[in-house]
């Protein structure tokens, strides 16, 4: 029995704040990243929030992929967790050309490790791109 | 514009296999363990597999509750997302009196601090209880 899993925590700041508030673009977005992973969706289900904002979690053969997004500020939060043959980080991927974040933080944990002390194991833990400069005051960014 | 989450991702070992592989039942303790982390809940999708285990997810109005479970082992993987003023650590010790597990180990992660150099950071990670001693060629557990 194969319980080890792969579960990637993703933040992505400075997106694209249209697609952040547009379920069905993320959903779709959402659903090639699974298929880029080699996952299978089995179910899905998006809320939006008033005045915006989206939740959406695709349950999966091999687990789960969940987004919630905060379009005021571009900011998105999102984990892929995954059994089996996968892939996540190549949904990440597909993510980032979705969203164009301008930052984006991964954190790579190890899961199920049930016969080892831990069960839990972060195996990577990385920012990558371009951290926007504040507005200065009357200035140009 | 708060941004900040809480993200804990829960390992069980040694439950209640009955449980593990009875959706409905998963889906009223979790929804209990949403209560008790006072979150709402705005959607529910659970799936069954073949031969066995059971995927499910809460969305909340503050982000997700979710679960994967290995009955052949008595193994669960969850994480429970908060935004707001959750605890997510209550959710957790609701799911522990259903599931019974005789080691949890839990990783909480904060989530969504855009203004600091990481968006990600852990600031727990414990085991407890009691880890199964193996099973002795023809002799007692």
């Amino acid at each position: 029995m194969q319980t080890f899993g792969r579960h990637l925590l993703m933040e992505y700041q400075g997106c694209d704040r249209e697609i952040l508030d547009n379920p069905e673009q993320l959903e779709q977005l959402m659903r090639s990243a699974a298929e880029a992973a080699q996952a299978t969706v089995v179910a899905a289900v998006f809320h939006s929030f008033t005045p915006c904002g989206t939740s959406g979690v695709l349950v999966l053969q091999e687990s789960h992929l969940s987004i919630h997004t905060w379009p005021e500020v571009g900011y998105a939060a999102m984990d892929f967790y995954t059994c089996g043959e996968c892939d996540p980080f190549a949904g990440h991927l597909v993510m980032c050309e979705g969203l164009r974040p301008e930052i984006h933080e991964i954190m790579d944990v190890d899961r199920g490790n049930i016969d080892r002390p831990h069960s839990l194991d972060i195996t990577d833990h990385r920012i990558e791109g371009r951290r926007p400069r504040p507005f200065a005051a009357g200035g140009q960014r």
